[in-house]
């Protein structure tokens, strides 16, 4: 059977998907992965923070595209606040801190669609962390396996 | 001035870019676009439409991602349904008629990043009408002067 | 096994892909597939054609690269001819008509990168043909299957 | 006036783009940019090396396509050798150690289309230096800069 025979449109649905730690960066971040593409690299995520949390600045090397479901947060280095509704669209090779606004009553929950890969620095602009399609499925994978969830292959594209 | 100078990630927000009919496929089903890519071909748009809505067939040349933010819809050729927080990925080339679930209390509303075109299909399969960036631009900029409304760049990835 | 597991960085000789007639549209024009990309619609291909010969008029959905290996072709659309060595960049939604240019003493070979469809069109615009993954993998396989060559799986990205 | 209005299909000639050094990385290894896009993260450039010549390991974050026009080269971490006319399609967030064979009587001359950033790694995958669209830009700016030539805007799509 070819590859191509076993591709389709498909449907994942909310329930299907477990929320999971966004460790090591927090333990109160958690993230939802609905597909990461080992071809291309693409993750396809949702995010989920509390109000006042701050995560690493990160750079992608390719663009990101975040459509914020609830709540609000910025990134340190720009001067808008993205809140519901909103479509923030980062061009690739740039770099940013993300912070959910702190005193908001709404956790922050948004979609992402991510091309390439994140690299989180230190204060000196030293990558400390990659994140990309691998990691992605890594931490899924393992994530299953420790909760007892049959995985699914989130680096298909099928039924 | 390069381009390149001209380019940064970018917030879009939710109440800076109008909902505007989604003629002439539908009077009720509403559309929002955020970008409209006139070097790719990827619209990134919201789509609104009430429950027990149909809209034509049509083939899409390229990937569909589509968030489902309130409402459930499915695809007349598939037994799935998407409901609220699924993630719908479309693979290339495929085609398929959109059907809001009727009886539901609320209106469908979605997130969709759009790579390509969509070919709407008459029964016996010969494209009646295309949508593209360029489509996408046109009414938006139709809408917007029609109403008064200041036009944005939705074809530049600026601030 | 998961779909990961199979996918790897991989090198497709000249010598494994055979060229075939880009039948029906020319008999003298040839094609030779190296991918065909079920999931995100993207071709890549060899064409080869004498000079002088004009193809029917396109429109393409998505991007094209054309890298030019020898020969000397145009659009009509435009006033620039692309020898060999040079590289053509094609905008999502735009079209036009190829020409090999005439008395030149070799053939033009170009390497194409083909993200989405091509749409032929007739004088009024009308689509006749549509060209995609799909035919592209048909073409293939049912040029392999009439010449008694083991198809390949061109629809897959590993060894 | 809006992006989109300056947009279209261009040819960029051979002799119009200069072959530069690929420093630091080589003395002897050129590159000749074509393309640099500042939205996705797309560089489109020919790498040309003498035979015997190996550059350090690279990771790169999205998909490479490598159609060679002459010459011989391999990966270290791979069996096979990409000749005259072959396409190598690289997947997402690999790594491989570039050789041209030595002994060859040609240069390797290729055409490259990269999505992305590569990584140079040192032997413990430390990461010693980043090649994306920004780095591209900024090597050819200062190459047409100390050799007096005129610098066109790679970053932009038009004519």
């Amino acid at each position: 059977m070819m590859s191509f025979e076993k591709i389709e449109t498909a449907c994942m649905d909310d329930a299907a998907y477990p929320w999971m730690p966004f460790a090591p960066y927090s333990d109160v971040v958690q993230v939802k992965y609905f597909k990461a593409d080992p071809v291309r690299g693409e993750v396809i995520a949702m995010l989920k923070s509390p109000p006042g949390v701050q995560l690493p600045m990160h750079h992608h090397t390719g663009t990101v595209i975040v459509y914020t479901v609830q709540g609000r947060w910025r990134y340190l280095e720009h001067d808008w606040i993205a809140g519901p509704g909103s479509c923030v669209f980062e061009t690739a090779s740039t770099r940013h801190t993300p912070l959910a606004i702190p005193g908001e009553s709404d956790d922050v929950i948004a979609f992402n669609v991510i091309m390439g890969e994140l690299h989180y620095m230190d204060d000196k602009g030293n990558t400390i962390a990659v994140e990309n399609w691998k990691t992605s499925v890594n931490r899924y994978l393992a994530y299953c396996k420790a909760n007892g969830i049959e995985a699914r292959d989130i680096t298909s594209f099928g039924a």
